[in-house]
């Protein structure tokens, strides 16, 4: 098979940690050049000031990833999308979900538990961004654990309670608790934070009538009834990256709306609070 | 056909104005009960102070329609459902939207402008669940005309921007303006707003590239370049009782998600912005 020639839109913390290090290891990818208003790449290509010129100046580009935050990703993946090519956006699952999807079927869930925790200074450090409209505060790193959820969990999961903490001149929560349900008895409580001092907590516990399951560190770590399960080491971005080049071959497409459903419906049903403000 | 039993839950306002004459004047149904923790009925049908209540008291219950807030709207699908029960659940789009479907295929739309203001202490006295979260403030009405954009626009409709105005100490938004877009250039302009004084205005105006149309009054009125065309007398609430008859006969389901969507988009999105306190 012929190499995809690839571009990147966004060349921030996600995209020099995670897609560039993929595409460079990945022969089925040619990454060719790059579009960012914000610095210089830290890999040898061309680079644009928007996805326009990027465009106009790369000949034969077939598909891109984009990097940017989330406000500007419909109008860039329309754009995309309107010149012919093959458009990536992700919010990837850890690891393990096959094994934790395995294990639930043929149990009943009775609760799950969702606890993701993590210093918003240490891990999105200077993202402005996140606190402006449409920048999903704390669901931005806790939409990864709904992605999780809903992929693991057997029945479709809807918001019966929300309650968002947003500081006082942020539009966009720091912390924030949920109530989902199944709607065949089981409860799933979602708290998030990105105000949690010291390591980072990413795990999910899930009781069922035989057993109880736990994803820890992001689904890195396993546990079933209290004993370790091995799980395959985290290679996220490169298996993005290979699905990607199946769909890309097979003229196929793979949409996941369902966590980002729940973030909207969060927000729609949400008590929101005030609490003190926010500086990064 | 055999008469269709049915319940009611809520006996608010519109159960009341809408939902009770529709079901007396309509020989398909037979209004048995209602469930209600707010007073009495103004017909002579036995009241219960919960859904569950009314199962237990009504032998052969076939349907329910659901007249609460919408808070509560979700568990209670769930139960009559769960009850094997037919459900209805409504916000119907006015009438005319058939003819301006019709007027705009064929038709390229450039803009439209919704305009939906009223004063929420004339349409909505007392309805304190508006304030609550997820009461949806000024969508409650504003929904209305979202349900008559989405249907007449060809293609599905998507929020880019949306400002909301939230009164200090409450939880929904008072007044909101949304920009929509259709993904092929349309743009589509909406201002809700609870705060308006005297007449309300339902008003929606759609500008293409072969004429313009106009909906006024909620599309009881309906104007094609500036001259008035007849429309139906307005039937909504009998029509929506035909429209459950025939589905409940056929065994079928008909569910519009694309209004509801639009309105937690734009709260997922939204800049919000504090206004005054407002107290009914």
């Amino acid at each position: 098979m012929a190499t995809i020639r690839i571009g990147l839109v966004g060349l921030g913390k996600i995209a020099r940690e995670q897609h560039i290090p993929s595409l460079m290891g990945d022969p089925r990818f040619q990454l060719v050049a790059a579009a960012t208003t914000s610095g210089a790449s830290p890999v040898a290509i061309p680079v644009h000031a928007t996805l326009a010129e990027m465009i106009a100046a790369t000949p034969d580009l077939q598909a891109v990833t984009l990097c940017t935050p989330p406000q500007e990703r419909c109008a860039l993946a329309r754009e995309a999308l309107d010149h012919g090519l093959h458009v990536m956006l992700e919010k990837p699952p850890g690891p393990a979900v096959q094994q934790t999807r395995a294990w639930i079927a043929g149990r009943r869930v009775r609760k799950a538990v969702v606890t993701w925790k993590e210093d918003v200074r240490i891990w999105h450090p200077g993202q402005s961004w996140i606190w402006q409209p449409g920048g999903l505060g704390a669901f931005d790193a806790g939409i990864n654990a709904l992605s999780i959820i809903t992929a693991v969990m057997p029945r479709p999961l809807f918001v019966t309670r929300a309650v968002l903490h947003v500081p006082v001149h942020r539009q966009a929560p720091i912390a924030a608790e949920l109530a989902l349900a199944d709607g065949a008895g089981a409860t799933i409580d979602v708290a998030l934070d990105f105000r949690q001092p010291g390591e980072a907590r990413w795990d999910i516990a899930i009781e069922t009538d035989a057993g109880q399951l736990e994803l820890r560190r992001g689904g890195a770590e396993l546990h079933i009834d209290g004993r370790p399960v091995a799980v395959p080491a985290s290679q996220e971005y490169p298996r993005l990256y290979e699905c990607f080049a199946g769909l890309i071959h097979a003229g196929g497409s793979d949409v996941d709306l369902a966590p980002l459903q729940l973030v909207a419906d969060a927000f729609l049903v949400a008590h929101r609070v005030e609490v003190e403000p926010f500086e990064d």
